[in-house]
C-alpha cells in the first residue's frame, strides 16, 4: 500500500485528498499534519469521516510528521511546499503540492506569479524547480510519470487550458483575441471564513475580482504558450457566484478563418480522445456545473459563434476535484504506475 | 453477479439506486424501465452518467423490460409495484418497492395509508401483504434476510423512528406525549418541478405542510406501537426548507421518571450498537445534516431538557440515501447475505 | 423630523434601521456610530446606501458621536446600551436596545439570562432596569408609548410569543406542554463571518445549536408567564436552515380540554385584531416564509391535531425585520404618537 | 391619481410591477387580468400582497377587464401585446410592453427576433411599430416622453447596453470585437416551473444555455448599432447561475487605441451623468449583484486590460427590476411627465 501523508490535513483540500484515499485500492492515509486543530482527530474535525478516518492531527514539530511516507501531499498555501519538499523528497517521498511554488520552472517565472500575489518573490527553493513538472496530467503525464515533485494545477487554470489547448495547439484562434470568463462556487476560496463568503451576503451575490490579474493567469499563458509555440497574453475574469462546487469557464477566440464547426468539434475529439477525464460535447447538448459536481471530469462543450467567426468553449469542473484534490489523485497514480482512473472511477451523485 | 432491474429509472430514486449499484462489487444494473424518456439512455437524461451506464430507457411494455433479474426496485409512486411484483416474484427475482404499496401488512392498514393520500384504497395484491416485510433494516433485519418482497421505508419515517426507537421500546417516556418536528431537504419532493420547488421561491422559503395528517405517519405509529407494546398517536409536522439534500428531525417526548441523561444515551448508544449507519452522538456534538450527505448514515444526538423533564432527540440523514437509495441497497445486501455496507461504505464529500 | 442616531450601525441590526428610516416621512439617520470601519462612510461600507446614505462612521469618542439626538437606537451586542443609555437618555433622547440589557425589569431576571450567555452577571445600569419596557408593541404598545427606554425583542421570541399567547391567555393549553421549535435562516447570526454560516459548509446544513438554552428561552417564558398567570418552563429548541431571512417557529402546547378547531382559530382571530402586523391563517393556508420576508409581518397558521387533542401553531417573521429592525422601528413610532405603520406599510418583493 | 391594467398579473413581471405600483404615490392598480387563477384575488396568489392589493385576477374577456385605463402594462409573452395594444391605445391608455412586440420599429427587424424564437414571424399590428419607442430610458428617454407605446427592455440588455453604450458612441473599441458573457439568477426565467429550475437541480448548477442565439441579442445590436453609426456583429453568452435575482455581466472589448484607463472611467462617468440609476465604479470597487438587488440601479466597474488592450466592464442589475419592472415603471413616470425616480427611490434590503 502505498503510504500517504497530508500536509494541511484541515483545509478542504486536505479532507478532499483524505476522502479519496480512504476509498483507493493502492493507497492509505498514514499521517496529517496541520496547523489548527492539532491534537483532535480529523473525525472530530469533519464528523462525515468518523469510522473511516479517526486519525490524530499532527503538528508540524511532531516527531510522527516527519516520519517518512511514501507520497506527501501539500494541501498548503503557497510557500509551505518549498520550505518542506526538500525533506520529503529526500526520505524517498513523492511530492505533490497543491500550491503554486513548483507550478513554474524557473525563478523568473516564478517572480511574475509571486509578484502577482504579493508574496515574497524569492523562491526557497530554486534547486528543485527544474525537478518540478507541472501537474496537468493531459498534457503532461509523460514527464509526471518520470517526476518526484508535481505542482498541482490552479483550479481555474484546469478548465482553461483543457478547453482552449485542442483550438491554441492547432492554431485555430488568433491568440493575441483569447477572453477567459470565468465562474467559481464559493468551496474554491478555501475553508477561512469571509465576509465575501459570509451565507447571507453570499446568496444572491455575483460579482468579479481581482481584476488586476488573478494568479492563475500565469501558469495558464505559460502552458498555452507552449501549445502554441509563441508568447501569448490573454484576458481573464475571476467570477464567485452562489454555488459551492463548480467552476463554469466561457473560452474566446477569434477563429483565424472560417472553419466548419463540424471540424473543430472533431479536433477536440481527437486532441482529448486519450484523456479519459474529458468529455467532448456539441453545442446542441445541455451541460452543466452539475454534471461533473463530485467527479474529476471536465466537460467541454464546443460552439463557433459563426456571426462574428468565433469559437467559443464553455468548459465545466468540480473545482475541489478536477479543479484540486480529484487531480492531485490523478497525479498520484501517474507517480506510482497506476491506472489514473484508480479511485476516482465514479459518476457523482444527482442531484 | 446480481442482475438488477430498476423500475422508475429515470426519478431520483431511481437514478440513487443506479448510481449506487455501478459502484457494488457484486451487483449490475441489467435492466432500466420508466414512462418517461423513452428511448433515449439514462445517461443522456442524466449526464454525469455517462460512461457509468449508457443502457437504453425501456418502456414497461418492452420485451426486454419484463426478462428476468435477481432483484427488482420499484422505484415508482404508489400504486406501481403492487401490479407489477408478483410478475417479478414469480420469475425468481426478489423485490424492494420504495412506495407505501408493501410496508403494510394488512388491508386494514394500507386503507390508513391510502386515505390519507387520497388514493384508491383497495390494495391490488393483497395476497402478497403477509410476505411483505417493512424495510428498515435497523428493526428488521433479521425478516428481510427470510423474505423476497421488501416495503423500503418512507424518508421522514427512517429518521423518526430511528430516532425514538429506544426510548420507546424502554418505554422512558409517555407515549401520548410524543411529537416529532422534521424539515426536509427539497429533493424529498422527487424530480418533478412544481411551484413550490422552483429556484426563486424556494431560496428564502421554509414552511410545513399537509398538516392534516403526513402519510409517514402511518409507519412510524405502527413500528413504534410494535416497539411499545401499545397503540399510540403523535404528532408530526412535516417542513420543507432551502436544501437540496438531508433531513432534520427533533422528536420529543415527556420523561415518565426523571432519568439522568448519562442513562439516557447509554440506553440509545446500547440501542444501536450493532446499527452500523447509526451514530450516536452526545449532546456536545455540533452535528448537522451536511455530516450525513451522500452517505447512508443516521446521526443522532440525544438530549434531555432537564428543566421540563423532557427527551429531546435529533436525528439526521441524507433523505436520497438512508431515507431512500442507499437503505434500499442495505436491503438488497441482506436479502442476498451480503454485508449491510456492501457498496455503502464511504464517508461522502465534504463541503 | 426624528433624528436618528444608530449606534452599531455596520451591523445587520443597524444598516436594517437605517435603511428603513431612510424610508421614513418623520425621521431622518444624522449619526452613524461604530467600532468597525470609522473613517469610512456608510455607503463605502455598504455599497446600496450609496445616494441614500453617504454619512462618515463615527468613533464612540468622536465629539460628533455625542451630539444628542431625539432617538438612539442601540443596534449592539449585549453590555454596550446598559453602560451608554443613560447619558442619552439625559439629553434627551428616546432609547430603543437591540440587545437583552432592557428586556429584563429587575437585576434578578437579567441574571439568568446573562448566566445563560455566559456574561458578567452585574447588569451596569440597575437604576434604569425599571424604566425599561419590553419592547414587543403587541403585548406593550401602552407601556411603551409611555416609555422613553425600550429593550427590543428577539428574533426567536417575536415569532414564539406572538404564536403562543392567545392560547396562553385562554389557557387552551397545559403550560407544561409547551415546545417550540424553531428555524432560522442564516442573517440572524449577525454579520460576523465564522465556520458554521461559510457558504460552502451551510448550503446544505441544517443544525440545531445551543441545546443547554438558548438566552431568548428567559424572555419567552417570563412574558408567557405573565400572560399565563403563572410561571411556567418550555423546551425551546433553535436551529439554522440554509436561508438569508425568515424564521419558521413550530409551537405546540396540549389542549387541556378538547376544543373545536374553529373556536381556536376564533380566538386568535380576536386576540390579534388590532396588531396590524399580524395575520392569522387557518391551516389549509399555504403559507411560507418566503411571504414576510422583507416585511415587518408576523403570519401565524393556526392548527389542532385532532389525533392527539394537541394545539400546533406556526409562525413566519423576517428575523431582520419584525424579528429586529423593522419592530425597532415600529417601537419608535410608538415612543413618537405616530402610527405603528408608518414606514413599515409596504409588502415586500416578490421573489 | 393614474389608473394602471395589468395584464398578465400573476406572472413575476406582474407581481414586481404591482408590488411597484403599490408604493407610487401618483398611479394606482386598478385591474389585474390574467389566464391563470382566474376568480381568485391577486394576495391568495401571492399572499404577501394580502392587505395591500386585494383585488381579483379577470379574465382577458371579462366585461371589467377591458375598461379603460390611463396605463396599461403587458407583463405578458411575446405576441400578446400585439393583439391587445390597439385597443387599450383607442381607449386612451399609454402602453409599456415586456415582450419583444413593441422593441422593434420594422416588421423586418421584427422578423429575426421571432425567426430566433422559433415564433410566428408576422407581426399582428405593424401599424402600430413606428409609433414605439425601445423603452431604455438612459438612451431614450425624450423619445419615451412623446410617446404613448413602449417596448420594455428585455432583461439582458439592460446591462449590455448600459455597460456598452459610452464606450460604443466613443468608438473606443472595435466594433468587431465585441464580446458579452451574462450570467442571470434564476427568476429571469419567469414563475413556470421547469426542470432546470426545480431546487435540486439549479442549487449547484450553473449552465450556459441558448448558445446558437439568444433573443436579446438583436435589440442589443441593433441599439449599440445605433449609437456607433454602423452595423455591428457581438457574441453573447446567456448563462444561468444560482442566485434569485441578479444579472452580471462582462463585456469585452478590443480598444482601437491605448487609451488611459483614467479617460475611459472619465468617459463613462460623463455619458451617464445624468442618468440616475446608472452609477459607475473604478476597477477597485468590490461591487456585486447584490449591491443593486430590489432597486432600478445599475451599477457598472469600468476597467482597461493593459496587457491586452482590452476594455471590460462589468454590470450589475436587477434582473426582475432595471431588468423588468422597475424600468417599465421608470418608463411609466416619464410617459406622465413625472420625475423617473417616482416609486424607484429606494436602496432596497442587505443583506
Amino acid at each position: 500500500m502505498i503510504e500517504a501523508k497530508i500536509i494541511g490535513a484541515t483545509g478542504y483540500g486536505g479532507v478532499g485528498i483524505t476522502e479519496l484515499l480512504l476509498q483507493h485500492p493502492e493507497a492509505e492515509v498514514t499521517c496529517l499534519v496541520a496547523k489548527a486543530d492539532v491534537g483532535r482527530t480529523i473525525s472530530e474535525v469533519y464528523p462525515h469521516l468518523e469510522g473511516f478516518c479517526d486519525q490524530p492531527i499532527l503538528a508540524v514539530d511532531d516527531p510522527r510528521a516527519v516520519e517518512p511516507a511514501d507520497v506527501v501531499f501539500f494541501a498548503t498555501p503557497d510557500g509551505v511546499a518549498m520550505r518542506g519538499a526538500d525533506a520529503e523528497l529526500d526520505q524517498g517521498a513523492k511530492v505533490i503540492d497543491y500550491s503554486g511554488d513548483f507550478r513554474f520552472g524557473s525563478q523568473d517565472a516564478y517572480h511574475t506569479y509571486a509578484t502577482r500575489l504579493g508574496l515574497n518573490t524569492d523562491h526557497a527553493a530554486i534547486d528543485l524547480l527544474d525537478q518540478a513538472v507541472y501537474g496537468l496530467p493531459e498534457l503532461h503525464r509523460l514527464q509526471i510519470g518520470q517526476s518526484r515533485l508535481v505542482g498541482n494545477v490552479g483550479c481555474f487554470a484546469v478548465g482553461v487550458i483543457l478547453g482552449l489547448a485542442p483550438a491554441v495547439a492547432s492554431r485555430f484562434i488568433d491568440l493575441t483575441s483569447i477572453i477567459c470568463d470565468c465562474k467559481s462556487g464559493v468551496s474554491g476560496a478555501g475553508k477561512k471564513p469571509k465576509g465575501a463568503f459570509h451565507f447571507p451576503e453570499r446568496q444572491d451575490h455575483m460579482n468579479a475580482y481581482r481584476l488586476g490579474g488573478h494568479q492563475h493567469l500565469c501558469e495558464i499563458e505559460r502552458e498555452l504558450g507552449v501549445l502554441a509555440g509563441d508568447q501569448l497574453a490573454l484576458t481573464f475574469t475571476a467570477q464567485v457566484v452562489p454555488a459551492n462546487r463548480g467552476i463554469l469557464s466561457c473560452l474566446y477566440g477569434q477563429l483565424i478563418e472560417s472553419i466548419p464547426y463540424e471540424e473543430v468539434v472533431e479536433a477536440y475529439r481527437e486532441f482529448h480522445q486519450n484523456n479519459h477525464f474529458v468529455r467532448v460535447y456539441d453545442r446542441e447538448s445541455a451541460i452543466g456545473t452539475l454534471h461533473v459536481r463530485g467527479t474529476n471530469y471536465c466537460n467541454i462543450v464546443v460552439d463557433v459563434d459563426e456571426r462574428t467567426d468565433r469559437l467559443r468553449v464553455i468548459t465545466h469542473i468540480d473545482n475541489l476535484m478536477k479543479g484540486q484534490a480529484g487531480n492531485a489523485l490523478q497525479n498520484m497514480n501517474i507517480l506510482f504506475g497506476l491506472p489514473e482512473t484508480m479511485g476516482l472511477n465514479h459518476p457523482g451523485q444527482y442531484p
